[in-house]
């Protein structure tokens, strides 16, 4: 069970980083997010700070606002999946609407405010996938002073 | 000094409440919200969750989206007035970008994290105004099925 319940993990994990790659090809920086309810994708989502010169638009907040306003058990029955741990913005999102379980895709590039989410009930699940890291730590390499402009906001 | 100083944040939180009045007359929740650095207004927001069909555009978000990606010392710098307490995610963003001094107009509607928002080093100014109060209770009891709806997801 465990494993098939992983298995479920990585298929939409893998959901998750089509969006990432997604902004890639806009240009953006690559992050995406799908919530899933009841084994269905709900909505998906990507950073999109650069394309819409957005400081909202993170891939999670993304995502959330694609699926417009849903009823409190539909967020209270989901779980978010996003290629990288959430920032401060997107926990308290998670926080808000009661969403009971994040997956995420790897912790290093950058790590939210976990801690905080566990304590208030958040169940997290860190699939720690090398491609998650590989596709955005590329794009760091290629456009570092893109990347030392968004951390410098928010260090 | 001390009373000049409230004298500016009053003459903001009226800028905020006109924006709550917008979200208002656009038959959205009136919640309003103003960024402001050195003085100046940066920009400006109201609560759009009912205009867009938006779980995302409260009034802070909306105010921060409005004023595009700010450098780091622009945020570190300003103040965020808002006619609310800043709930969960709202507190997420105001911690994200470092804003180091929230101005609310109230907290009794509704009492965002500000304990952790403290914890955490933002200055909150409570200003408790009547008017801010009014503005939304009226929203309230005219529109209670509206009200309730948006409570239940988040409870």
């Amino acid at each position: 069970m465990e494993k098939e319940c992983y298995m479920e993990h990585y298929k939409f994990m893998a959901e998750a980083l089509k969006e990432a790659k997604k902004a890639l090809n806009e240009g953006g920086i690559p992050i995406g997010a799908i919530l899933v309810n009841n084994g269905k994708i709900v909505s998906k989502g990507h950073n999109k700070l650069l394309q819409r010169d957005s400081p909202i638009l993170h891939a999670e907040v993304d995502c959330i606002e694609s699926a417009g306003r849903l009823n409190g058990k539909d967020y209270k029955n989901s779980t978010l999946y996003t290629t990288l741990s959430p920032c401060d913005m997107c926990s308290g999102m998670i926080l808000l609407y009661k969403i009971p379980k994040v997956v995420m895709g790897e912790n290093k590039t950058l790590k939210g405010p976990e801690d905080y989410l566990m304590k208030n009930g958040v169940e997290l699940i860190n699939l720690d996938m090398g491609n998650c890291k590989e596709l955005i730590e590329s794009f760091i390499r290629k456009n570092p002073e893109v990347w030392d402009k968004e951390i410098e906001k928010i260090s």
